[in-house]
Order: structure tokens, then sequence, then C-alpha cells
């Protein structure tokens, strides 16, 4: 089968397609016919080097949507040929609050992910896919939605009439955040700078769009004008710090990344006004299955563009480029 | 009357003894004769003039207990003569997660506090005594009791056979931290700088007690001998961040001061280990209830030293040493 494989951490440019034999599987285990995959931050960094415990050489990719090649036992509701997406969250273990940090793992590295044309799982992890969902837009969804799920309401614990404030929108995660905070039925604040990014966001629903660099006071304005209930945010940094002066006393900040790296965090504003920050980072098995509900529901994730498994090296570029708005995708004939 | 005033920002010895008229109440009020007083940093902070929104002169003083003098209007189950405490949070309002900025403050400034013969106070403010507590043992608990609840309970949620961290004990909100957490069958560890405070930590219960100036490696330690469930810290800054470090997986923060000034904290510990910070100060009125339920089960504060209302630049100057443990305590003839 085709791959597409990265010997050693040099960047995207080192990604090459080869021929490697189709997995075998385990009894507990299915073969996947991948039809459709997604970019994820994570396989940017680990092609540059920049991730914990890189194995190589690796097929990469934690996103699949494709159908059941074969499953190693029966398995109520699947059968091969199903149209089916996958959890990439490889053993959460029993603990709603986190994963076990002994034997979980995210499908493509170490284990063989995504981006070929066959990938094996764990039984657990294959999902029948939404019905209303293509193949591609199944790909875009589950690391990103699991996420955002788990940030939103797992964690955020969001609710109908509240205000959510979701900084930096533009990623796969965050463009999820927002169509699924509309979707509960609550008030969407977005940042950005870029302001083609804050457009898109309008026309998904954002009742506000700031574009956060040529309003560098918006926390402060916020704060006079429009209470925010709950902030998720994926850089950290400033932003965090921000978002501390921008929450209403009593309200809530979702981490779920650090791209602007440390936060220096004044204690008074964080104890005075009862402030609650939540770390978080991908979901639970009962995160995906969730998530898979909401779309169920006449949801449909954004895709940025799709490109052949072939141009997976110029998908990458426009990751990198973070050009994107919503999910980058692999189609995989 | 007799009450301690303060006129001048220009530290404790600026505080003197005056005769002054005894409070009128309302209808919504209760006239207390004040027979025991505690100190609390704030009441420090404000004759120091490092406190937000300082208006002089006043009697400071959160903490008071006594005997009604009057009562404005018939409450149910309270009656002239009875001992009572007194909630120092005035006006926080109908939202258990937050005080309502506009409208709540504390006894002792802006209005008169407790360091006179007599205080006046809201009628809802006014609760019986715990039977097993002397007056001056009720007048240890109100601020630092609701503080620590609040904490350990409401937001930091402890639960039976958790263990918790108790950065910094000897203050009066932390001791009671250590004594809630015993009492609700968790298994409490303890840091300071004193072996002395420690040597009392343990005889109040405390399963471990270590020296963080002789072991600064203390949170290392922890993380692979003794995993922590919650901490509760008052001091924020570096402690906050070896908070971060120490704590187990999906563990939590409960942070109530910042002694130590800013936190500079990473991200990825944070959201990659699932951990929740929790900001609080004060209580609710659920809270102060509830504090007071657990001293009706045999609890005793922890009171440091008790001095006579004329030595209050000394009670004060003890305070300022952070010499103390547990409560430093105002008896008011």
């Amino acid at each position: 089968m085709r791959a597409l494989r990265l010997d050693q951490p040099t960047g995207p440019a080192g990604l090459r397609i080869a021929e490697v034999p189709v997995p075998e599987i385990r009894d507990d285990e299915a073969l996947i016919r991948v039809r459709a995959a997604a970019l994820n931050r994570r396989d940017l960094f680990i092609t540059q080097g920049l991730y914990a415990g890189i194995r190589l050489p690796v097929t990469l990719g934690s996103d699949g949507a494709g159908e059941i090649g074969a499953l190693g036992s029966v398995v109520a509701g699947l059968r091969a040929g199903d149209d089916v997406v996958i959890d990439p969250m490889l053993g959460w273990g029993e603990d709603p609050r986190v994963w076990d940090p002994a034997h979980s793992s995210i499908l493509g590295m170490p284990r063989d992910g995504t981006f070929a044309q066959y990938v094996a799982v764990p039984l657990e992890n294959v999902h029948r896919k939404p019905a209303g969902l293509s193949l591609e837009e199944a790909a875009a969804i589950p690391l990103a939605g699991s996420t955002a799920y788990r940030a939103l309401f797992t964690r955020g614990a969001v609710r109908p009439g509240e205000t959510v404030l979701i900084t930096g929108v533009g990623g796969g995660v965050q463009s999820l955040v927002l169509l699924f905070a509309k979707h509960a039925g609550a008030r969407a604040i977005v940042t950005s700078s870029s302001d083609q990014k804050l457009e898109r966001a309008r026309a998904l629903g954002a009742d506000l769009a700031i574009n956060y660099a040529t309003n560098p006071d918006w926390a402060k304005l916020l704060r006079s004008t429009s209470p925010v209930d709950l902030v998720v945010d994926s850089s950290g940094g400033d932003s965090l710090r921000r978002a501390i002066d921008a929450v209403r006393p009593g309200g809530r900040i979702v981490v779920y990344g650090g791209t602007n790296g440390d936060a220096t965090i004044k204690m008074f504003p964080l104890f005075w006004k009862h402030v609650t920050i939540l770390g978080t980072s991908m979901g639970s098995p009962r995160d995906f299955a969730a998530m898979l509900e909401l779309f169920e529901n006449g949801l449909h994730p954004v895709v940025d563009r799709v490109f052949e498994l072939a141009d997976a090296v110029a998908a990458f570029g426009r990751l990198d480029a973070k050009g994107q708005f919503g999910k980058i995708v692999l189609r995989v004939d």
C-alpha cells in the first residue's frame, strides 16, 4: 500500500510516499481503508522534531475516515465496508478527568497513522461515520472535534445564553468551538489578527469579531461592554493573561495549548474575581462519542482545503503558514 | 464606647484607643457587644495603606464574637444576650459563584468593624456561636474559616482519601484548611520554611511536613512519591508554578492569595495534565453557614495568642512578623 512516511525530522519536505506492507491486525483491532485524513499541528511539530518522544520512521496522521476493511473480532453494529471515523486517542483509560499517562498515546506516532491507504486501530476506536457528513468532512473532525468538545462542554461547562470568547479563531479546533458554542445556544465572540478570518467567523455565526492587532485594549473593552462567561484559548502566554482580565467575575478560562509560551499572570484578579482556569487536551472516549452525536444534528465541520495525499508537502506548507481557516484534508485514493 | 481607631495609614503604630459613640442600628441590623475579635492580614494591609479604596478614619476588624445587644427587628432563633459570631462578608448577593462586585464589602472598612466594644451589622450576618467554642475561639473563625471552607470544599471539592497539599502552613486560613482536610478524611501534606510551624502542623494531624527552604526539589519529590490531588495555596508566584509541577494529572489547585506576586506558569503541564486552577477569596453566606456547621462537630480553631484590645499594636506586630501559628485574637472588655 502507499503511505506518507517520515524518516527524519527535517521538516515537511522530508515526507515521501512509499510502498509499505498493509498492516496486519490482531483480534482486538480493525483494518480501515482510509479515504480521507486531516492534518493537525501535532503532525507538523513531529516533522520539525518539535515533539516529545519522537520515534521514526513512522506514518503520521491522527485523523482519518474510510471503510472497514476487516475486523479482528465481531463487533455489534459494525461490519466490513461500513463508513467509519477513527478516535485517535488510544488507551485513555478509566479516569474521565485525565488520560492514563502510562498507557495512552495518540494515533500517528509512535503507532502508524492515517496518512496511508490502510491503518490498523483498536476496535474500540472505530465509530460509525455521522450520516450527514462526507468522508472528507468526517476526517476533519476527530482530534479537533474531541478537543473542542472537551474544552467547551466537559471542562468549560458552557450553558445556553452564556457568552464565550474564542481567542485566535481560525485553526481547526477553534472553528469547531465556534460551531459548537452557537449550536449550544451561547453568544460567541472571536478574536484574530486577520480580518479575513474574522469575516469567515462572522459567516459561521460569531456575534462579535475583534481584530486584536488593531484593538490592543480589547480585553478592557469587553470587560465593560460585553461580560465574558467562558474563554477558550489555545495560545497561553499574553493571551491567557488578557483572558483573566477580560473574563467576568466568577468566569472560566479553558486552555488547550501554549503557542504563545509561558504566561505571567497576576494573582489578584485570579482570586478576587473567583476565576477558574481549566487545562485540557484531546478528549476522552466519552467526549469523542458525544462530539460525534453533535454532528448527527446537522452540523458540518469547516474544511479549509482538500489536497491529494501526493501533495501532502504543500498541505503541510499551508498549515505551517497559518493561513487556513478550518481543517486541511488529504484525499487518499 | 472604646474603639481602636485608625486615622492615617501610617502602620499599626497609628492605631489608638478612642472614646466614640455606640453605633445606632436600623431595622435590618443588630448591635453586637463584642467580647473577642481577631486579626486578619487585611487589617494590617489597611494600616499600611496597602489596600484598595481605603477610607479613614475607621474602626478596623472583620472577625468578632460576643452577645447580641439589640436587634433592629425580631429574628427567629435570636434574642438579646445570645452568644453570636459575625459573618464579615456584607452583601455577597445571589450568585454562589462570586460576590456582587457593586454591593459587597467586608466588615471593618469602609464599615466600622469589630475592634470596639460594639459593632452594628446586618441581621443576616449574625449567627449563633457554635456551642463547643469559647467566644475567643469563635472570634478566630469568621474570615479565615469561610475562606478555608470555600477553598477546600466549595472550590476544591475535596473528597475523602484524597491528598491535599497546603503550602505555607501557619497563617489563620491554612491552619483551618489543615483541620478541615483531616476532618474530611483527606491526607494532608504541609510546607513551610519554619521547622517549628511544621512541628505544630504535625501535631494538628499533618501526614507529611516539608521544609521547602531545605528541600528545594519538593515538588519533583512529591510527584514521584506522593501524588497530590488538590493544592491549596495563598502565595501565588513561584509557589503556584511549583504547584502545577507537583499536582497529579487531573489535579486541582485552589489559590486565594498572592503574597509571592505574579506567577510565570508553563502552559504545557497545565493543559497536558488537565490541571484546574481555581481562584477564590472569602466565602458566600452558604460557605459561612457550612463552616460553622463543621465547628459544631468538635473542631477547634488554632488560636495563636490572645491580646487585650489595649495591646493591639503588639498584636499587629506579631502578625507583621509572620511568627504566628493560627489566629491572633483580641479580648474586648
